[in-house]
């Protein structure tokens, strides 16, 4: 008789996405007329840049021909892609790689759910609170947890509360921990972390011979000088940390699906007897056993998003998207409404109006100023009475919708 | 201290393919000039059909417009490609899916190793030998198995040995298993399972409670009438398999990525409480926490396979790699090297010559005719003494191998 896998019935409630999908469905079947604004999922709305274009066009044309077809790629993605990663976006950064550190993806949400599979059941795993729900869900889903609480905090894991108090920085926990996520640019509170703090990490990890898993997915949005784009900028990091990386807001490839992870070949786990593996060793076999690759002219459009044309064209497009966020955080914030982040990410966190929870007023901002944002709640517990805005949008789209916000709540 | 993933290093040396990789390396470095010709791994070498290039190049300039672009899709995949498939691959066969029912990926190898996610690990599982690699080695990675025994066994796998004696169709366990694996057409002998055999696993698993995963990648190169297409033309199917297909082989996809797995809503089951449990939802919920859906050209272009005319510019390519099959076939048979397969499937599985082991005829193979070929005893011990050679080739290459084997090994 095959038995389930029980770890799933633990799971509270849909994954927070469809959830919200589902409440907008219901609400524009009952209300066609209505101009619904989606500022909710972090997704991308401006087209991909004509540079990246012509490169997926031509990598689809390699396909035509049998002399430039190309059949099953490396399982890691192809070096020339790794190169130029390494080359455009680390190198700039004084971070040296080499393309075996590099592992091309589908995404990063693939990616930080999937690097669990190299490591044993019995670490103790440390997540921020509230953060992106991928990390708290695939842990229970392994069968890491116990069941949840009525706050929703998950028994065996370690949440660290980021909160207006702690400038919404995780602190180091008390009790040992083995796993450590931390996502910087932070989703869903936009904030930031310097290179002191990320310091204090490396340093403890390496100390307790613990794990990083440093999801850097919105490193392109940083605006201020002298914020880590990578935590490979952090002496010893090669030793301590995976990076998470996507083209998704980068580069506007959320339908496009395209990512990485960086695991350094320094960095090592401890088998049950004690000794030493390498984890690079341990994601390749991973990779090349349960992955088949990138779709190839994924890669040669992801590969252009480094050319210098590229580059610059990218740039604009994000430019667009934080000119968006100062549109929101300005607006919302000269109205009275407390706003976090918007600087050096696409998000806004704001504290609900009237001490709202999160879930009363996504309803309240649907039902009437037609806005979809993210409830904070949804990332967790400490999320509770706040509110994500995501600048992805278009801008008279984001105009309209904080217009609306400060007519309903602007003082 | 971060622990590692231990039953990873049960594994025995590398993954198949990358290890014929790593040998074609050394061979072509040091003999620069050796014309090698590649029938080993299976893969496409026709480029993609002009229909689908069509709808591929669509796809990508959806995304250079902001009314037409595509960011996140369902994680599912798109309806339409669902539909499509259902219409155009189920309908004919008298299976009637609904769309919630199919699920879209980046591939079947990405589908069959992750499917183990939804399951409890304490199932019995039931594997075919020789079979695809990767359904022992993900069942090993994720903590299923004890160590190999000396002829590759894994301790708590049911095996099943195909052989020559029993027509390389795998009988029934002894004792009770809940998973089990099927592949027909056959990776890697190249033969098919009729309605009749279907049926006896179908009995088998329905007074069970068992699950087959039944991997239906090579269906399109099925020539005979009367055999299975899906093991959904078996009555009661639905109530416990779950099917794989890919179009990486049926449309040249193997660099484009993307295949489908179809999760009935019949399809339960157990809990450790002993209530049946939705299967469709907990791969749902897999899928929406774990992946984030294929690349939306792709999804583009995979909808062009089943239109009226991809699907006759597909059908001319897989006639081509049948021609090579049968070309390789009887090149072979009446060179009175024993074959079976290459009629119903682009594999021919040969006897080695003058006994050899599967791996001693690869280097003889590699090193005297410069032709790269796959070891029997790479897919599983009952393997030993076997040999797979694949007719994704060019004819030209496809005859001067056979010529070169047939003048080496020929009587």
């Amino acid at each position: 008789m095959a038995r389930i896998n029980d770890s799933y019935l633990k799971l509270q409630a849909g994954y927070l996405f469809p959830e919200i999908g589902r409440r907008v469905k219901l609400f524009t079947d009952a209300n066609p007329g209505a101009k619904v604004i989606r500022l909710g999922i972090g997704d991308v709305t401006r087209p991909l840049a004509p540079t990246i274009l012509k490169a997926f066009h031509d990598g689809v044309d390699d396909l035509s021909r049998g002399e430039s077809f190309h059949g099953y790629g490396p399982e890691q993605g192809y070096d020339w892609l790794s190169q130029i990663i390494i080359d455009k976006a680390y190198k700039p950064l004084g971070v040296d790689l080499k393309p075996g550190e590099v592992f091309i993806s589908d995404g990063s949400k693939c990616d930080s759910a999937n690097i669990l599979d190299i490591f044993a059941l019995d670490n103790t795993v440390a997540i921020g609170d509230p953060v992106y729900p991928v990390y708290n869900d695939t842990n229970v889903m392994v069968g890491r947890t116990g069941e949840a609480n009525d706050l929703g905090y998950y028994q065996g894991i370690v949440y660290m509360p980021c909160t207006e108090e702690n400038g919404f920085a995780p602190e180091l926990p008390q009790e040992k921990v083995d796993i450590i996520y931390l996502c910087f640019p932070n989703n869903p509170t936009g904030t930031v972390a310097t290179k002191e703090q990320l310091k204090v990490w490396v340093d403890y990890a390496r100390k307790n011979g613990s794990i990083i898993f440093f999801d850097a997915a919105y490193e392109a949005f940083i605006t201020e000088a002298d914020i880590p784009h990578s935590i490979y900028e952090i002496e010893g990091a090669k030793e301590c940390a995976i990076e998470f990386r996507s083209f998704s807001k980068t580069a506007g490839f959320t339908g496009v699906r395209c990512g990485l992870a960086v695991v350094p070949e320094e960095l090592m786990g401890t088998t049950s007897s004690g000794e030493q593996y390498s984890l690079n060793k341990l994601w390749n076999r991973r990779q090349t056993t349960k992955f088949n690759g990138v779709s190839y002219p994924v890669q040669k459009a992801a590969a252009a998003v480094y050319s210098d044309e590229g580059w610059a064209q990218v740039r604009e497009t994000i430019d667009y998207y934080m000119e968006n966020a100062r549109i929101i955080r300005e607006g919302l914030s000269s109205a009275g409404i407390i706003c976090f982040g918007g600087v050096n990410a696409p998000y806004i966190w704001l504290k609900t109006p009237e001490g709202m929870t999160s879930w009363d007023f996504f309803d309240k901002l649907m039902n009437e100023c037609h806005v979809v944002g993210t409830p904070g709640s949804g990332f967790g517990p400490s999320g509770e009475g706040y509110f994500r805005l995501s600048a992805f949008g278009d801008r008279e789209n984001v105009e309209t919708a904080v217009q609306r916000i400060r007519e309903k709540w602007g003082k």
